[in-house]
């Protein structure tokens, strides 16, 4: 028997990883002899790398260490899947989870530890590189990033701006020279981003999420003035539309900026990741997936992890049981997506704090009595 | 498919039938060609005959109106079993849950309308009398009972004790009469009771149960001395041990006033009222039984009825489920007493009222994903 395990994270209380562990004791207790496969899932935010280098597909995981935010040193781990593939997340070098609120500095975050991960990763020979937008500090609009590809920019009076210089820089970019850009020639790029924000404007990066990293309204205008500017010079450079884009506006521009560089297909963070994981023919070669997420209601249906993982169930025809923190029964929804069944895990009435420190026993037990369910 | 449903009540939320009804819903929405017997259960207190009367082993309720605590009308039903048992609880016409706390005293309280039941019940010809103990607001010894079925008590100076007097009588009866008694000859009677204490003494009814009915010190003292008295009188009068025999106290005395004039045999509750609904029998040929209670805990594997229920399904081989409002993981041990699998019914982090207030909701959901995984 094939059981494939897909859970999404907990939010606040179980990483992917740790939910497909905690599933998969909980089957294994009553299952032994049964062939266990954990895909932990992610969105493409944090948690993205850690989700794909221990799922199924993955070869193994990397580190090496970049500048972080502000210049400082910063392990950045990474993952490689089994046909090479490496997977990165913005937030790991350029991540909002880490930072006190009065670290904060939107003007002055820079994405440039992203771009030196790109550099290596293509130092190491990779040919296709996987994405993971989400969870950012920044609004640099890919100018850190850029240069840490070699990308140089000059100022109007033809004053190289500094490496690292934040998204204040980007009003005073006039030129790009991709003379001495880190060559990506035979390498693909494909970025995974769920949010469809342009990379200016009323939807673009800044107004919209800039606020959450700390600007105020005059550096919200300042802020979209600049990826306006850099956005065309970005344009002009390297020959592609990115101002208009959909997604571009994703990390604070950064995925405007490196699409300008790379041409990055922009996919969703789903079918990116369950594709570098091979969830699809892990699901088509099972006898039963168990997927889930912190809280299962209506919303759940509309394209959520569990109901993605459910259509693949539906298409192969292979049973698919949710088991999430809780669940509405709303959540009845996705029975029509390919859900078999739904199964919360919390255990007796008690508090939202009080469910997620004991997340992981929980959901150990609720799936144990699931398997258990399977010897009658 | 043949499914019975074995509930016990969900204390403060649903009765046994109302969470029997909750199973078979969830199970019909997924399973509409299944055959379903509902076995709702009680432990002989209250609700005992609405469970006997809606079991799949009961022919029918009926109803009459007999005196209650205090002399007045009170409709009272009982349970008649497909093989002519008739089925009655104490606490329909002796009961303490319909009182307002201002209204007990039970030195006044009568057992008459118990009597009144029985005697109406032999009167239509019952050859079987199940009564369930438990849950009274009185502490006559039944004398109130006996009464009704025609024993006539005396005091010393030969005056007849009063119908219905209550308690603080006992100390007064100086002899009884059994004289008129209604002839009990081909009726056997079962007690349903799963208290063991004896008559009086300090494990007796009033030491241990008159405080809860709202004895004070003295009145416990002036009871207890009234059931030693009292017992030795119907000792010596129908010339069957009572007084330290176990389980006599229950009811306040009621089970040894009565044993006294019947020699009942006393069972357990779960025994009896299983018995008298085709349990064992419905379990033995069913495909799935699905049992439950309020709450599960390691206090379950204690013999209480999700326990009792399993140990049958685990003598025939029939899977048990348990689905109970909350399942602590201690309740593991009724994997060994012939629990397949546990469920609770709380669908997300909640208060305890919140819970109780949906009972019924959650179930019939809870079930309904536990059939959607008999589809695969």
């Amino acid at each position: 028997m094939k059981i494939v395990i897909a859970m999404d994270s907990f939010k606040g209380s179980l990483t992917a990883p740790q939910a497909c562990d905690a599933v998969r004791e909980g089957f294994f207790a009553v299952l032994p002899a049964a062939e266990y496969s954990c895909v932990p899932m992610a969105d493409g935010g944090e948690g993205t790398v850690a989700c794909m280098a221990s799922c199924a597909g993955a070869a193994g995981k990397g580190y090496e260490t970049v500048p972080d935010l502000f210049g400082r040193e910063k392990r950045a781990e990474y993952a490689v899947m089994s046909d090479g593939t490496v997977v990165l997340e913005t937030a790991m070098t350029a991540g909002i989870a880490d930072l006190k609120p009065e670290e904060r500095n939107v003007l002055t975050a820079s994405t440039f530890g992203v771009g030196a991960q790109i550099k290596s990763a293509v130092a190491r020979g990779a040919k296709k590189i996987v994405i993971g937008f989400g969870g950012s500090a920044t609004n640099d609009g890919g100018l850190g990033a850029l240069q840490a590809l070699g990308v140089v920019f000059y100022d109007a009076k033809g004053i190289q701006i500094p490496s690292g210089a934040g998204g204040e820089a980007m009003e005073r970019v006039a030129r790009a020279d991709p003379e001495k850009t880190v060559d990506l020639s035979g390498v693909s790029f494909v970025f995974a981003c769920d949010v469809t924000n342009p990379y200016c404007g009323k939807d673009g990066a800044a107004y919209v999420y800039a606020p959450q990293k700390g600007a105020d309204p005059d550096t919200v205008v300042r802020l979209d003035r600049g990826l306006a500017h850099f956005g065309a010079v970005l344009e002009s450079a390297f020959g592609r539309p990115i101002l208009k884009t959909p997604g571009s506006g994703a990390a604070g521009g950064l995925c405007g900026g490196l699409l300008a560089l790379t041409g990055a297909q922009i996919r969703s963070g789903f079918e990116v990741l369950s594709e570098a994981a091979g969830l699809e023919s892990a699901v088509k070669n099972a006898d039963l997936v168990i997927t889930g997420e912190g809280k299962t209601d209506a919303q759940t249906a509309f394209g959520k992890l569990p109901c993605r993982v459910g259509r693949l169930g539906k298409k192969y025809g292979v049973p698919v049981l949710c088991v999430s923190g809780s669940v509405d029964s709303s959540a009845r929804a996705l029975y029509d997506e390919g859900i078999t069944a739904l199964f919360d895990t919390v255990p007796c009435p008690l508090s939202l704090d009080d469910a997620m420190k004991n997340a992981a026993g929980s959901l150990r037990f609720t799936c144990e009595n699931i398997a258990r369910l399977r010897k009658f």
